[in-house]
């Protein structure tokens, strides 16, 4: 078995998940990693796609079902719920406050960072296409379309895999 | 430390969820994983236990509680939940739709085209005792069932590790 | 790379989930491995810290929603709930009386166990800081605090990573 990662190993994370929670455990994870000269990849995939959905789009999709799942899943970085005690956004209100008053960068903040840091984000082909959502739908930091086949190439190099 | 991985690698997943949209994640990932020539296992643990139940099986258990979980737990492939949106069945139906609409294979098709591939099923000892089920409550495609001990060897040389 | 594991690998568990069925699994993953003699090591971050709260502390928190996220957040190895069919509470009793007739240990067994095998914890510092939760909150089994950084290097060397 060839190992093709560099000195310092990388991380590549599957973000399957589209709480707010989860989404930032895994940029804590992600920036920790690059920050460490580690090199890091994020597969975005399914709910996980609305981390990296454009604020403000339009109702998307080719027909009603994708219309209705993507009015119900509407969202972006800033308007994730949480996985557990979510009390009707009252969660992620308290969340981000508390994360604020210590400090703690938001979400959207994170994506920034990881950009900055070069982590790479690419978003799940076939989810895309079962939801109706194109490229134009993702924020500018996103725009690399992978299948499930490329994202195990990466998966193969990298000596921390997770799924989130 | 002894690489006893092929040339190819390998993926060992451990299906805990037994939620449609997971269940197909890991699928997904399983099946592309088996196309490139990789090794592929299947940890089907805990509620993952209910995408490999048999079709109309009856209700199984050794005592009431059993029974009750059983009842409540009851599925298989075609009877899964989503993780989130699931609205009493109508989240799963139209993602089946949606999926069907794209010619995305169904969970059925992707388990009988994992075991083409040679993905290997294994079901978990100890939730099984736990729940009350028997090798017989299974699809012919799982009938390996092992514990924690040989799920962490398979795991111990895979490249890719994944708990879905 | 640098393998720096022993010959028998290592297995590093970020332990995200505060669900009673969750933790479970990622104890039997980590007594199992601890007893094959592979070097554990398990990251308890967010709802995770729940797992190794003392029973019976006082309510902390330095201002009203730290108090009240510690409130709703109640719990310790004995008191959490599981990830599908919660039903007030009944859920778990179940749980608890199936895995004790089959003699499975109880999760509060399975930690000592764990320590007992040489499983290291850690407590996530970040999570901490958001919650208001300090050093003296947590079971005397988990007395280290550690940031995700070190917690990358754990993961790096370990041949098993998985985020539960």
């Amino acid at each position: 078995m060839t190992v093709k990662t560099n000195e310092k190993g990388s991380v590549t994370i599957v973000l399957f998940s589209g709480d707010l929670d989860k989404a930032i455990a895994a940029f804590v994870i992600a920036t920790s990693a690059a920050s460490m000269g580690k090199e890091v990849n994020i597969f975005f995939t399914f709910w996980g796609l609305n981390v990296i959905k454009r604020e403000g789009g339009l109702i998307k999709g080719q027909n009603w079902m994708q219309k209705m799942l993507n009015i119900m899943n509407r969202g972006h970085a800033k308007k994730l719920a949480l996985s557990k005690m979510n009390m009707a956004g009252m969660g992620p209100m308290m969340l981000k406050m508390m994360m604020a008053q210590k400090r703690v960068p938001s979400l959207r903040e994170f994506i920034d960072m990881a950009r900055e840091l070069g982590v790479k984000f690419y978003a799940c082909e076939m989810s895309m296409t079962v939801m109706g959502l194109v490229k134009e739908d993702f924020i500018d930091e996103c725009q690399e379309i992978i299948g499930a086949v490329s994202y195990l190439s990466k998966a193969g190099d990298s000596n921390v895999n997770l799924f989130i």
